[in-house]
């Protein structure tokens, strides 16, 4: 079984530019993740863009959209900023029945201590392989339903609703 | 819903001992390693031991086996050393049918640069919420059945038999 | 022998705020880098503030001034950011002659992957013991005089000139 | 002015094998250091060996010697374990009196977490440039002369005698 990973960017793949003083993007961390983790899961993967998630166009989104749809793969997880995380899994959530999609993201970059993202990996990865057809959100352990999940930003946790 | 986490020890939990230059187990990482993965799973754990699964006896196992069978929990995570990982999978396996129950432990020790650790237990918990009733192993990214895994240890991964 | 280590902030002490996503200061990293590099010097350290070193003031660098000239120690650490840290060092390098004060910061924060922080703590601390009586900068693995030195902020490096 | 590091091994550069489980020598790690510390210092190193010192021999002991005498470098740094460092040292500082020659070595692996390696390096580069010809340990934070200094094996630190 083959699975898709779509790469949009988010805090997980934001680095320290020494230069600057600034966290930016410069190249995605998934395949170093993947080695890190020793994962022997079949996966392709396709960088769609960098960006942190306040700056995702509507555009983007349909990207996002239609390139769940037209990949072969049934199961797709896809990187994603946390603060419109939910919004892209609604707009896919309403249009994609027939795959499982699993969104996840990080809170703390992979390249900063203490970071959440390879934990998340981990569980969108597990996730996607055992849930049955939808669109779900795998945050802080949890597998959220796409459309009874909220971001709780002052507490910088995903929360059922 | 509330998951029960078992500790029993493996690799995941050895730290460097600076005066003798071993590896030895100091306490459990989990509580360290749940608040590090930004977790808000519902989680009562309990360490049975600290072991290399080398050296776990029937007696430890058994032990393990009526922990899985007496907990109020519906859905149960191990801790447990790569090595004899799939005959503690496969005891549990045989008698618990009436629960979800993922073993994970790692190749590489939390405590090392590099560690598997934090996203195979992302793996671990993810699947435990996922999963229909059973027995399963959570490594290197995939989810195994307990009855068709084993170890190679030549390559050091899980593989479908 | 003590050395007076006195912390004035610098990229050195930011961290990650994940809820905002802006790298910003909550205390000084000090006492756990001296732990961390099994430090047995005797130490007593003052946290004068936590700036990044473009918005240190001129009354700001007369306190630093004024503790160097005040403490009992003739050893005398300051950690600082690297922006300004030069401006600093000839400030007190023109007014303090009979003592050995050696500044040093880091490039990337202790809180990151890869950070040069613990190097230039090793680096400044061996300095400041090892040297005659004078302000010193130590970065990048060299100990350079006060009134010899510059950052080039396009390569990110401390040169002589 | 160029600085010769002369690699033998020690703690430092041990690795985790995960198919082993245990600690064991796989390259030297100074190259990878040297990065992460955003040296600038002029360095020529060359590979002894790669052992932990207890395994060192005196036809080992008499090649870091005549190493130490033969290269052109004035000053000259050596990575070493930690158990016989006082040894070598020893041998060295009877021998050589017109270079600086310092030893430092890490009491945990730099692939560890917290290991002491970067900022033991750091001591070391700054000590080599800073002190007058003599045989030296950067250890702990501190520059101990080779004939004034002991491991204390129960806590394990150096300490002056």
């Amino acid at each position: 079984m083959q699975i898709k990973i779509l790469v949009t960017g988010g805090t997980m793949d934001k680095v320290y530019n020494e230069l600057t003083g600034e966290l930016t993007f410069s190249a995605s961390h998934l395949g170093q993740m993947l080695e890190h983790s020793r994962s022997t899961v079949n996966i392709d993967s396709e960088v769609l863009f960098l960006k942190d998630s306040l700056d995702i166009t509507s555009e983007d989104r349909d990207l996002i959209l239609s390139k769940c749809i037209e990949c072969n793969e049934g199961r797709v997880v896809i990187t994603h900023g946390t603060d419109t995380m939910v919004e892209t899994a609604k707009l896919i959530g309403d249009q994609v029945k027939n795959k499982v999609v699993v969104l996840f993201g990080s809170m703390i970059p992979y390249s900063i201590n203490k970071s959440d993202a390879l934990f998340n990996l981990g569980a969108a990865l597990s996730a996607v392989q055992s849930k049955v057809n939808g669109v779900y959100i795998a945050m802080n352990g949890q597998v959220f339903d796409f459309d009874r999940v909220e971001k709780n930003k002052a507490l910088g946790i995903f929360e059922n609703i």
